[in-house]
């Protein structure tokens, strides 16, 4: 099954590249597996903004922290889907004190397993200085892992840059 | 009309890319939009030194906000222009309190407009841990706009990494 | 003689890569030369875990500050080395406050007259926001000037993102 990592860096153009991608790829029904939490009332707005801008064809389905379980239970509804973003998930995880090694594991068996197609979106976050305090070293420790083991599972990885893709594999 | 936009991280090689590149691409005159500040002495010598390094066929010009006209004025002069840097007019921009959105527009009309061939150079600042204050983090969303902006307009979009370039777009 | 450039940013697979470039690319003896400086008991166990990770082809050398001495030294013995890595060396030669162009023009030398094939690992730490401290900012400017002079200077450059290898150079 057809499995695409879109890195990137701050906006550089990964959500809607990985949007136009997702609806380039499959007909019917989308799903839009969001990573984010609205914490106040200016981001439900935002986030309902974005859910509008995204239109019919799309399901959206919030999942902060398991999103294993929600690839599951949402591949035998839809024809495609997208994940925006795993470093915002990491962060969820870390934030919740999570077992990182364990949900990574749980994510790698359910991308692989998916009947659908995939589309994972993730930011590239260690190409800066080295950050003065020790969890943000070890957030980007992990986001760096998790970048590599998703890379090296999905078909497809592109990296964007001031919004064009540029092919790493596949 | 030919357009490229060089983009790259701190100490990449850009701009003097961007130079042999300006130099090659034009015979006569060549312009040096500058949107660096001297703010003082120190600053003002470098500025000098670097005048001085690039020879008689430059014409510098020293533009730290209204880049747009600068362009228009300019483009009668010379056989080709540089523009360096637009993530420094960015922070020039955002420090003077102007309208970031009306700027970028005005300087997408001045580029689109030019006669002679143009070459803008932008640093890609996303690639790092979100940082703590919030002003940095609206200047990261600003500039990856702006770099999204400028990339869909030019016609070919080099990154330099280490002093050596890739084409993202042309 | 064969000069390898790998570049990326944390966690990006880097030294794996190098690691394995290096093992496929001679028989008989390796030579690891680390720029890392076991400070405490755990740096120490993890450089020693790290040591019987790599087996028994590969020679170990400690060499936080004089890199230039140690590849003369190792290259009689070894079919080819690795360096690993010239960013952290860097960040030795400064708090040591070395003569930084000295130990660049003094590497640079010692890489061009190694008999045997050289691969250098390096960091790419320019591609963020301008750090707050001006210390951070000087290492950011000699560790993009470190690359370029490095990347000049070798026939192949790569560089990691999530694991994978892009040639930017041979």
């Amino acid at each position: 099954m057809t499995t695409v990592l879109v890195l990137g860096g701050c906006r550089s153009g990964k959500s809607r590249y990985a949007q136009a991608r997702c609806e380039a790829m499959a007909g019917g029904r989308l799903a839009y597996i969001a990573t984010a939490q609205a914490f106040d009332a200016e981001m439900a707005d935002r986030i309902a903004r974005h859910r509008l801008d995204r239109g019919g064809r799309w399901l959206t389905i919030e999942a902060p922290l398991d999103l294993a379980a929600a690839l599951f239970e949402t591949s035998g509804e839809v024809d495609a889907i997208l994940v925006d973003c795993l470093t915002l998930w990491l962060s969820n995880l870390m934030l919740a004190g999570a077992d990182i090694g364990a949900a990574r594991a749980a994510l790698a068996d359910a991308v692989a397993a998916c009947p659908v197609p995939v589309i994972l979106v993730a930011n590239e976050v260690g190409l800066g200085i080295v950050p003065d305090n020790a969890l943000a070293r070890r957030f980007r420790d992990e986001a760096g892992w998790l970048n590599q083991e998703m890379a090296a599972l999905c078909r497809e990885v592109i990296l964007l840059t001031a919004g064009l893709p540029l092919t790493l594999k596949g």
